[in-house]
């Protein structure tokens, strides 16, 4: 894997919860916050936080003032700030996909368009359809992204088939390790590794 | 962050990730496997994958023919054994919760036992009920861990009425820097940062 991609992946995690907490200090009127308070508030090594908002910030902060939170906020919006609104499709319109199909969180960034399954029942013809129009609606509608909502059975099979419409980016559900052609970006949402994850740790809790 | 624990969980995380091509090497008859075809199917560094094998595997692998399929399977599945199942209740019966409480891909390691809201009219009372119930639902069905799906704004303090009914583990669906007491594990689940992830990939592969 790129180094160099896996660390802007990393910092890119955790500069929405700076803002969260920078947009919270503003609420309660604080003008300025310092690194080891962010660090604190996180449970993050100070170094790193101090290195993150050197990346994205104009000014370094002042000794024993620490950085002006609304020119912070200003930065760190400006650097994850997203330029263009990308449409989407989801594969597979079953519980999870249909959860998502009907969540407007993602937006303004990206636009959950319509839904694609292989079972008649679920299509309403109005925002789910038939998995055999899927080209038909991909290239109509400008999609940028697929989101992979399959059992992981069907999950290495649809992503060819998004593939083959011309899609690029799938952000994919499915438990499952999808093979993509290079130029192809997948980001993997492993909910039962996460889980897995967790119980671990609770275990060693117990123990 | 402690960095046992932080290594420990990236290694949880690329587990399930071998036991998938273990798992259809298998269904191909293929008896034998090395790190390197491992690394390469993954895209990782072949050293990080010796490494994670040499901690979970009984033994090293034969130089020239690789590691054991079937073996190597046992290793992993008994590394991230789960040996007690564990009962959560969702708090926030919206769409994601509602989509989270008919799930079954979780079990058998946890059982979604019910879900809370405070919106009366979602509430059934067999399987999601008023949040009032709370407390007593949760002492009556030994409760181990809250998925947390409410709106932002509300997240801290759910979270602080399930950790007062005695739960310690929470997974955390809100996009929201819960506080917890020293004790209570926490396992975020942040969709809209992974989003921003893919969509800031997209914009850098379109530059």
């Amino acid at each position: 894997m790129d180094e160099k991609v896996e660390i802007s992946t990393t910092i890119l995690r955790r500069l929405p919860q700076y803002l969260r907490i920078l947009n919270k200090a503003k609420e309660n009127k604080v003008s300025s916050v310092s690194s080891t308070m962010l660090a604190e508030e996180l449970k993050l090594n100070s170094i790193l936080v101090r290195k993150d908002l050197a990346l994205v910030s104009r000014n370094q902060g002042k000794p024993g003032v620490g950085f002006d939170v609304d020119e912070l906020i200003e930065d760190i919006e400006k650097y994850i700030n997203i330029k263009s609104i990308k449409n989407a499709i989801i594969i597979g319109a079953g519980r999870l996909g249909q959860a998502l199909l009907n969540y407007y969180g993602f937006e303004p960034n990206m636009n959950i368009v319509m839904a694609f399954d292989t079972n008649k029942k679920v299509c309403d013809n109005k925002r789910i359809f038939y998995i055999d129009q899927l080209e038909e609606k991909v290239k109509k509608n400008n999609i940028d992204i697929a989101i992979i909502t399959v059992p992981k059975e069907e999950a290495q099979a649809v992503t060819e088939e998004v593939v083959n419409c011309g899609i690029k980016a799938i952000w994919n559900f499915a438990p499952a390790n999808l093979k993509v052609p290079e130029g192809t970006l997948i980001k993997n949402e492993d909910l039962s590794t996460s889980l897995l994850i967790l119980l671990k740790k609770i275990e060693d809790n117990e123990n």
